[in-house]
């Protein structure tokens, strides 16, 4: 296991740099006044590749060596991490190989062939796609960059909190979502360095709380499949994120599928941002918690906005 | 009829910069790649009220004497300018009263009442709206402040595109949807002043296109009801906003409605952001008529965010 460092996140600003955007942060009255804090929500759903991921996978890319430039990245993913190693590959001009289920859906498929992916079909178990990845490593000799259980990921997630601590003074708390704690662990990375009194809190659904379940237990959990509308928050911790996750974090907050999809709608709604619902859960848990954040000034990362704007939650209850 | 003067824009400016948001400005390397001109794009769904119209509005309340508060303001709207007006006059804690009809969707009328705006409810018809509004004058002895043919409305959504070009530097174009010319005079208003080189062009769907086909002809030419998912561009020119639109507008372009809603999901998709159907026009005119952008710095006025999330219209394709 490779801890990233302080030095690590700082190295990786300046690499990733040309390929990302700072992104901007947004305020809300009406928010302000629903929970009695005063919010600050920094928008990576603005970011390149419309998630926070484009940072990590930016900085793995950008930090591999000129011999592995040929071979190129490799990962398995249906989702954000697949997009955003595409997108980081095709900045750097490299192959990337993507295995994902046959079943993902087409336009998570097209995304990532846009960006200049190539992606590999697997049967949708966890042994197909590991028997799947496996080949494609042996044959092409690609590294493999983890969604979030990798150092360089890490230290790339971190310069969010970087550029949050820049634009926004003096905050008490950031709330953050959690699934497999690449974000989270970024986030204690940076500002158990640069602001250790800023508490952190990761948000996380009921329906997929192995993460809240770990934090309390003192030792990961990982649930089989958990079932949750905020479909980046499955994954569970493993032992990179979750040396960060129990060093460094106050607490894990959970909220239900329902108050999830208000508090999406509400966001839509008000703040005329297009977000997952991963997103929305931060926000979720603080008009849940009012009395933890009440009086406080408080950084909520909004992970990213890859949706399926055919599929919103809210019609379909 | 009052024309207002670049002065007038320059003093609705400082009276209102307490009560509006200076907009963003966002960019978007897909939409300039698909069109081939450089696009900025100036986030009036940002706005107070979700909308450019608390520019306006806020002007008109905040330029009322002293004698006039506890009269307060008065509007016919079921749309976007009553909910600024409301918003506006709640910030300076004056009446204002709204006729709507009483069809008018129950989220609108709610929109107001949570501004603080009182609503009276009409006929949806043209009779019943004129006679309820004559009537609430006559018993309130309210100022009324129209949504677009009103000096001091067009001095402040004139203050959009002084924020545009301090903004971006060296735009050739901007391009902004026109239904009553608001938005579009008050461009004018501020172009022909400080930037007299930068084209302007009006955005229309050709189901509403009554300011294009006044354009060609010289002189207004007001549809009855025209029906067009561009909610907000319904409505006919007027004196005063034809006196600018005839004076400075370059050229209006027309789409159909499907370009209006391919454009409007592609914007959700691409850039993550909540707008009005009325503010994917300009978008489906460039696309449309990508020779006239080509090359080009062209600004590009996200007019309003304020959508039905239930009702969204690609959902109906």
């Amino acid at each position: 296991m490779i801890i990233p460092t302080f030095d690590d996140m700082i190295a990786a600003h300046e690499r990733i740099k040309p390929h990302i955007h700072k992104t901007p942060i947004l305020t809300s009255s009406f928010f302000n006044a629903l929970t009695g804090a005063e919010l600050f929500f920094k928008c990576e759903n603005f970011q390149k590749a419309g998630v926070f991921k484009a940072r990590g996978a930016s900085n793995a890319v950008f930090s591999l060596g000129d011999d592995m430039l040929e071979k190129g990245v490799a990962t398995h993913s249906s989702g954000n991490h697949a997009l955003s190693l595409s997108y980081a590959a095709g900045r750097r001009n490299i192959p990337c190989t993507v295995v994902m289920p046959r079943t993902a859906p087409q336009a998570k498929k097209d995304a990532v062939k846009g960006y200049g992916g190539k992606i590999i079909e697997c049967e949708p178990s966890t042994s197909s796609r590991e028997a799947t990845f496996a080949e494609v490593v042996a044959e092409t000799g690609a590294e493999f960059v983890h969604p979030y259980n990798d150092h360089r990921v890490i230290a790339g997630q971190g310069t969010c909190a970087r550029e949050l601590v820049e634009q926004v003074e003096n905050l008490d708390a950031v709330v953050a979502p959690i699934g497999g704690g690449g974000m989270v662990s970024g986030t204690c990375l940076t500002l158990s360095n640069i602001a250790p009194n800023i508490e952190i809190y990761a948000a996380e659904p009921e329906q997929a709380d192995d993460a809240a379940r770990s934090f309390k237990a003192g030792h990961i959990i990982a649930d089989d499949a958990p079932d949750t509308i905020a479909d980046g928050l499955k994954v569970p911790l493993k032992d990179l994120t979750w040396h960060f996750v129990s060093n460094h974090v106050t607490d894990i907050l959970t909220v239900s599928e329902q108050e999830i999809i208000d508090a999406m709608k509400l966001i839509w709604k008000r703040m005329k941002i297009v977000m997952e619902p991963s997103s929305a859960v931060p926000l979720a848990t603080i008009i849940k918690n009012k009395e933890v954040f009440a009086g406080k000034r408080v950084g909520i990362i909004i992970t990213g906005g890859n949706v399926d704007l055919d599929l919103l939650p809210w019609l379909n209850t």
